[in-house]
């Protein structure tokens, strides 16, 4: 097998499990070649994605030797997609009855999911979170897209435990927007004690689910490193939470003038 | 920028976005090079996948040309894949009490889950479908897997309707298992009228859900091309439909002997 062919098969195996750490020799083994042609063979991957703002393609020493790609993207790729998807929101066919904007097709679209999981993987990765945590329904894909790119598994906290779960750690939260208490639960087999979580929802108002999460992961003596949210609103103006990262601020929705006000978070314009 | 860059940077925006399809002529202006030269890019992109059963790189003959990558998975790779999925399904230790099978783990693992959207790709890319529809929650993460590797929509069922939704369509349906009545709702926006749908849920007993989310497909006027189910039980035998695609048949969950009895389904070992 040629150069150019063994660039297609170690491209195509890197980037489909982004995070994950291959064995250098492994590839080796598979084309019957040096560890040293090999090496050759990533740098040319890796100088590639570098040129073309792809992401990096990192070499891991030590005694096994590894490589991984990550999907980091550069503030202008995000600042770019993210515009993009305010642009959408600011469709006024989007506006509900009661000043409620329809999302769902945004959240679960191949154009925009994918690239909101890169952009969250770009800022946590350095935290090393070995699990996502999200509250069902609405956070599950985009919560879902940041564990795979972030080669994690993804936890889902229900709003009502259930009998095929096995024991089930329950909690009262209140809810910051509605004032009202509300239930999550989380299986005890779900999430082992002791490990770094990051949380991921789709939606924040008050803060008071993540608020929520937050506690319900002391319960699992879990560690937050990072929270992570696709869209906050501008009301209430005090929140629940003060530590977390959002991508989109939605300022208002105006019924009457059938305006969407919605912008980038201020850190990826800066 | 020379061959080996050049198929390392193809490569990667092909496996990325599987199914989806990419104008040669793009690929040719972004490297400057003539569309024979990015013919031959191919065309070795493809002869590798070929040699390695990596999927199929397909070219889209016309007057603009295109091509994709289809995450096709060999006999041998889906079994040997489905095969690994039981023998984790048999450890003692996901025995519930009441003889439930503890899955949550395995749905959301970064090991199991994109080779399991990739055999759905497989088996029912044929039937071209225009959207991924499950219910919540435990089918999200299988179902928006295959949405991805078919480059579709994820459009997910509630189990009730929600305020921030706009006009939803509401549906009582028996559960086959537990005769009782549950609902299924549906935003009017979710799904436009006419197109073809593929309904992928991740546990089946007796199918209550699959035939209410068919008849609830049937009110948005669309057309179900394919049903596909990770994991099917063996009771109740009647089944209130008959035409779907199982992984995974759980025959008996013996408390007592703390054993499950689990096997891949027939036609993958066929």
């Amino acid at each position: 097998m040629r150069r150019a062919h063994r660039i297609a098969a170690i491209t195509k195996t890197l980037v489909e499990r982004p995070h994950h750490v291959f064995a250098v020799g492994e590839f080796a083994d598979l084309f019957g070649v040096a560890r040293s042609t090999l090496s050759e063979d990533l740098a040319i991957i890796r100088a590639t994605f570098e040129t073309l703002h792809m992401g990096k393609v990192e070499t891991i020493s030590g005694a096994v030797g590894g490589v991984r790609y990550l999907p980091l993207l550069t503030r202008e790729h995000i600042l770019s997609h993210i515009e993009d998807i305010c642009s959408r929101l600011r469709e006024p066919q989007r506006i509900l009855p009661g000043g409620f904007v329809y999302i769902d097709d945004l959240i679960s679209s191949p154009e925009i999911l994918p690239t909101v999981g890169s952009i969250f993987a770009t800022e946590f990765g350095d935290h090393a979170p070995e699990y996502v945590v999200t509250v069902e329904t609405a956070g599950i894909p985009v919560a879902l897209q940041v564990a795979h790119a972030l080669d994690v598994p993804l936890v889902v906290v229900r709003r009502q435990s259930r009998l095929t779960e096995g024991p089930v750690l329950t909690m009262n939260f209140l809810s910051g927007s509605t004032r009202q208490v509300e239930t999550m639960a989380l299986s005890r087999r779900a999430l082992p004690r002791g490990r770094k979580v990051l949380l991921i929802d789709d939606f924040m108002k008050a803060g008071g689910t993540l608020r929520g999460l937050t506690d319900l992961m002391g319960e699992f003596e879990c560690t937050v490193v990072g929270k992570g949210v696709l869209i906050e609103t501008g009301w209430p103006e005090e929140k629940l939470i003060d530590d977390h990262l959002s991508l989109i601020y939605l300022h208002e929705v105006d019924v009457k003038e059938q305006k969407v006000v919605v912008r980038p978070a201020d850190w990826i314009s800066l």
